[in-house]
């Protein structure tokens, strides 16, 4: 194909709009976007990077959602960069008016476990490419995105999926590469997504309940208590599915990396929270807890707050009908 | 003794303020007030209940602090109505300059398990009256206290008090019932602390941390079974001492009473949350978790709910102290 490859984003948030922008540079890019839609559609976005730089990003269409951009000509990739909350909408649902074709490829750009099982149940036909992203960047009116040190992308093979993806892949991280994102190539994606929980289980839920940034909550005995013991049922669930975490080895670096590189953060379960917007708690804690009892493991600490976080969030989500 | 009975109230909030009000009917009442000093000075408490009417409340003297009220003549009880605060003070030093003499009984009508203990340890020579309210009432400014529906005042022996206070107890028990009280008398006060707790050391912090209220959690799945683990483990805690609960009776009364009677309901410790007041976790949570545990027992769900309110109530308290 000597075409520019074509990429819809959906969900042109702050990693939506940063990875657009990268992929930008060599392909051409559709972005949905809902809340931040006329800013976009009127200015671009206005990124500031200290690794990429300073500009202004102007996707080659802006339109508010999915079913407006469907043309005869199918996408390349459609890149999901949304929220992962099957507890409020189901990605499937919101990206299948594009996916009209089989060698259209799946890109999730989104956190915690399992999002991919749902993409592949609906389309199992479809390339999928399952990522991490490794990178603190928001949005701080609509349109203006700010990106704070480096980034990373973990790239791995989803080892559940029912269709070969390697050529896309491969395609996919080459455009990545064009746009200067840093792209780590892995055999077994779950992997790491599991060793993103290890603390986005723990610390993120630890600071969203306390209200402590990760520098209080390192600095007291009770929520540091909490944080090892959802880390080490983590742990566990993971290594119960065939990894071998070394546990001790494990809890050492998030603690002393937290330590080194969190400065008084707040995780963005936390900011969601304090935002009244849902929370990633189903992919968060809940598929860890899912997967872990489905394997007979006891794990009460992540029960009890899988518990609370849940009930808090639909507590959240309720009020938010209610506006 | 002929003259009436002196008491001087320690903590007069609400709960503080109805029963010096009712003891004062045939009592002269110290009350040592705080914040609402100045309002109480000038004009006493002003007092809605539909149990016992509407009535200024002037007690005998009105103090900023328990060492301004001290004189040669000692009091005959000292009324506890503070919040259960050991992570902020320690009520013993608190009531110290107050306790000259061996027959000045200490009354504790606070929340939680393990209140006395301090007291015995400190004043052990000094008789012990501990008790357990069940009243609904505030303060909605500084002196204006209402209180809903009835209360009634469970007293009983502490059996770890190092001093007999039958005698200062039974007329206690009588100042009260001359004041209308509800008074109901048992053996063993403790086991009504814990059943207090069935409920306080479940509903109470799920409430707080979700944000939901009573009849909210009641309606939620998650909620609810973070609030049964709790209601299982704090049970089985206060069976490995000694108590034959019927934890599967209990369990349903405790719901079924929830509710038939607490409707919309916000418990005390999510009001304190909200105000960014401290929370009563250590008596209400902490004591029946290291009870627990010196007795060998396993209590994931109550250790983790424990170390993030306590977490959550340090970080309250911290917060307080910036201001």
């Amino acid at each position: 194909m000597s075409a520019a490859p074509r990429i819809l984003t959906v969900g042109t948030g702050a990693v939506g709009a940063i990875y657009s922008w990268r992929l930008g540079q060599s392909s051409e890019i559709t972005a949905v976007c809902r809340s931040n839609y006329q800013a976009v559609k009127d200015n671009g976005f206005d990124i500031e990077s200290v690794k990429f730089g300073k500009d202004v990003f102007r996707p080659h269409d802006v339109v508010r959602n999915v079913s407006e951009c469907v043309t005869s000509k199918p996408f390349d990739y459609v890149l999901v960069t949304l929220k992962a909350l099957p507890e409020v909408y189901n990605v499937a649902d919101i990206i299948a008016p594009a996916i009209k074709d089989k060698n259209t490829a799946i890109v999730l750009i989104q956190n915690g476990l399992g999002v991919e099982e749902p993409i592949v149940e609906r389309f199992p036909d479809n390339p999928l490419i399952s990522v991490v992203a490794y990178i603190g960047t928001s949005q701080h009116e609509p349109g203006k995105i700010k990106m704070l040190g480096s980034e990373s992308l973990i790239v791995g093979n989803y080892s559940k999926a029912k269709s070969n993806s390697e050529t896309q892949r491969a395609r996919f991280i080459e455009l990545l590469k064009k746009g200067g994102v840093d792209v780590r190539v892995v055999d077994d994606i779950e992997q790491y997504r599991w060793q993103k929980l290890f603390w986005n289980a723990s610390f993120s839920p630890v600071c969203t309940i306390t209200g402590m940034n990760t520098s209080e909550v390192l600095e007291s005995k009770e929520a540091m208590s909490a944080v090892k013991s959802l880390m080490d049922e983590v742990i566990s669930a993971a290594n119960a599915e065939g990894y071998s975490f070394d546990k001790e080895q494990q809890m050492k670096e998030m603690i002393s990396t937290t330590k080194a590189t969190a400065k008084n953060y707040k995780p963005s379960m936390q900011l969601d929270r304090e935002r009244g917007s849902p929370m990633e708690i189903a992919v968060i804690l809940g598929t860890p807890l899912k997967r872990a009892k489905e394997r007979g493991l006891s794990v009460p600490h992540l029960e009890m707050m899988y518990s609370i976080c849940s009930a808090t969030n639909q507590h959240i989500i309720h009020s938010m009908s209610k506006i």
